[in-house]
């Protein structure tokens, strides 16, 4: 009777109280647990990096519409411009400083030097950043109110992908050979 | 007793058939009558042109999670690499033809070439952009699943709007002087 | 764990980008394009006739909030009173003229004679039609904010579905003759 | 910085614990009792009856997603097809006996006779009646997931609004005497 | 292409009309149709009882977002102090005389005694409860705007459920006598 | 027209890119910081604490759902069980160890130990606890999917809030003296 039954995964609220994978097998308490920042939250990277857990890696979060990122600096590393298609990110600095920002519809900035403790919220959809501009080592939790926010990274997103140079030139208004250049950035070793 | 209740527009499901803005006066048939449209249908303008009429523009639209924008791509225009934050685009070419892309999560590019009665759907929250190669003029309608989807422009929102070219150069992979010239491009006359 | 893990197909926010039925196979460009107006948008039915691309027709409409059909109204032809249960209509008029209106829960009228590149829109859930009371023939497209508006058409759902003479007299507040006679009109070749 | 941030109440979700209208005044557990019903439930009218019990009556229930309406049926009364345009009706028969039914977006028409106990679902947004055939009143209680489902009668708002004949006749695949009896039938004192 | 398509139940809005369970089989009017109160609705039990008709037994409120409870007090019993994880309860007194009672988020209790045909709001989340102080029976019908509102019951889940009696004295203020105490009321025959 | 606009804060998706209080007087950076958690972080309170940047302390977060608290436990303290009305707590350990657990409507308890790092997703409004069973003082992160998850304690709601003796004898399956004995340790210096 129905036309379409198909399986989508959806955010919102769940019919019971938690939503467990495939055959829905008895779980326990570990079910619940996510161990995997145990390595990554005191441990300082070489490079900018971002530890996910989303639903993807804790399938726990699946209809719970929350989930966490690990952000760590070193000093003068930057997250470059990426927008979260599905969250908003409320962002919370653990250790060090860090300049944030973000930019609105009406291509207004919105930027900030956050010290230990404080907080800042980027609204879902719009293109944001953090830079550790000191030699000191930053970190950061970043929240989500949703179980899969994604990440769109501009520079990757733009440069990497195999969009036309001609339709790339036309748009950020230069040449050919500049959006060359760019790209060649990202395919050196 | 309760703590907070600011005002808050929201675009889901209203509690009324339909939202009147200020004090509740009488309306008729004309405020649910959008003719803003009416002298750019069929209009060529020199260069791409993208007409909304979202909430902002049609009040009517408040509550309804739906609004139209009217696009026109004279021969060899671009509809620079932009999101959606707050919904998915469907687009329907009404004459001329298109190229077309959007950039998901894991950075794959799709893309096609759209011919008069074509629809593409951009899902909510990705980069894409339209261009027209051919000399003939194409005009498009979008759909959006939202009254007031908003835009972020990939090139305005990170090279006119101020952040730090320092940022800028190391997302970007490039150096300050590259960063420069792109930006200058927006501010000449 | 869970008591009630059945497939719902939902219309909200989904955890992934887009959402590939069956398998998960890869995609191309060509599952987000729909191609299925290519013959319908400049073609002139001799009745009216609305052709649909909701997410049965356009897969890739999964999860994305958004529709569209094209209705296309020969010199004469009416759209009968109808409802969209899972979302509000917004028309706009691509050529010719139409007379369209809709009733609220209050039971008043609001109606408009549209020309093209007009806008209408018709609220959730609300009996509204389309008229096209010239001999010129009218196109317009027609936007929702859901993959699957669905459709209730007044006269065929009340006298076309077997529902007892005795309740529609009493419904209608007419006899069962006339409501006999009605039905008629409906199984005539 | 916001460009649009009209007043729009909202079914879902809200960010306390209740509404309280105007001035937020304290309020103490008369706010969330509801006395509308005391004379109602158990009194017999002569004609079917339906006392609504929503937002607008009982405004506790802003933000709260649910509400009931009582409806009584005299014997051989009926509740003409009708729909809710923002929730589904769950009846459940407290006395008495009802035939009641709706019809899908495909057209099928689905009905059952239900004795007291019983419940039925009628989905969102789809046609449907009750009929109570016997000369025993019955009385049944119909719970909706919102605040303010709204009621859209076919008969009054097809024939009571105002509606062009020529419009109907064609519709109704009739003519516009028929069109013009059935209207006087909702005119005559 | 999609990274995680898991199967997921959700309450808002379905793209059908209804949910068919398992392999979609046809369905008749029995399918939206739940005969199991017909024992229950004026049967009267020894001890307080509610029976439950959400999405676990009756399918057919799968994406209908409604369901019912029958509650039936003999004199002197107690439902006790309870919240429900997923939605707003709204209870209607059939017969008898209920005391009744919630507790906001800021510890204010607001209490009522409702008789026959009174309704009382019960916000989603809340610890509620209800009392018949009277010899007469009370039945009452309590309404939620979700399909599988769910129950937590305080004095079960807190003392029947293994928590450690260290935690619970903590928590209660108390020592751990007092709680093995309580624990014992829960388990004697 | 609309029977109903009074305003109602929500939590889903907003029609702006953020919330602006009052007379929507220009932002800055400033409006999307929180620094209300510097003094707090690394701050060793003597009792169990939990501090909130809900949306009532961080007027930012309205519309975005999302928000923290910041919970510090020196050795041996407790978070007693509570639920949370509006969202599930997602929590992650900063420093030293917690015991956890939760309790399902099923009545099952998922409980477990945790260490720097570790993360445990405590489903929406379900009743839950923290405890740190050592003497080392532990700190840690929780988010919510909500800019107003709200808090019920147990504790606090039955046993504070004037709810009368016998019925809560009753639902405890204990006597009246027990009752006050508990009430009594509430109110004590």
């Amino acid at each position: 009777m129905t036309a379409f039954t198909l399986v989508a995964s959806s955010d919102p609220d769940i019919l019971s109280d938690f939503v467990v994978p495939g055959n829905n097998a008895p779980v326990d308490g570990n079910f619940f647990t996510y161990t995997g920042f145990r390595g990554v939250l005191y441990h300082l990277p070489p490079d900018f990096t971002a530890t996910e857990a989303s639903v993807t890696e804790f399938r726990a979060l699946d209809g719970q519409s929350v989930s966490l990122d690990v952000l760590q600096f070193p000093g003068g590393s930057v997250n470059p411009p990426h927008t979260r298609p599905r969250a908003s990110g409320l962002l919370i600095v653990v250790t060090g400083q860090l300049e944030v920002g973000f930019i609105d519809t009406k291509n207004v900035l919105y930027n900030q030097t956050l010290v230990a403790g404080d907080m800042f919220i980027f609204p879902k959809g719009l293109v944001h950043y953090q830079y550790n501009p000191f030699s000191v080592p930053a970190i950061a939790i970043a929240a989500f109110g949703s179980a899969s926010p994604g990440t769109v990274s501009v520079p990757k997103t733009v440069f990497t992908t195999g969009i036309d140079d001609n339709i790339l030139a036309k748009a950020f208004k230069t040449d050919a050979a500049t959006i060359e250049n760019i790209k060649a950035g990202f395919t050196e070793p």
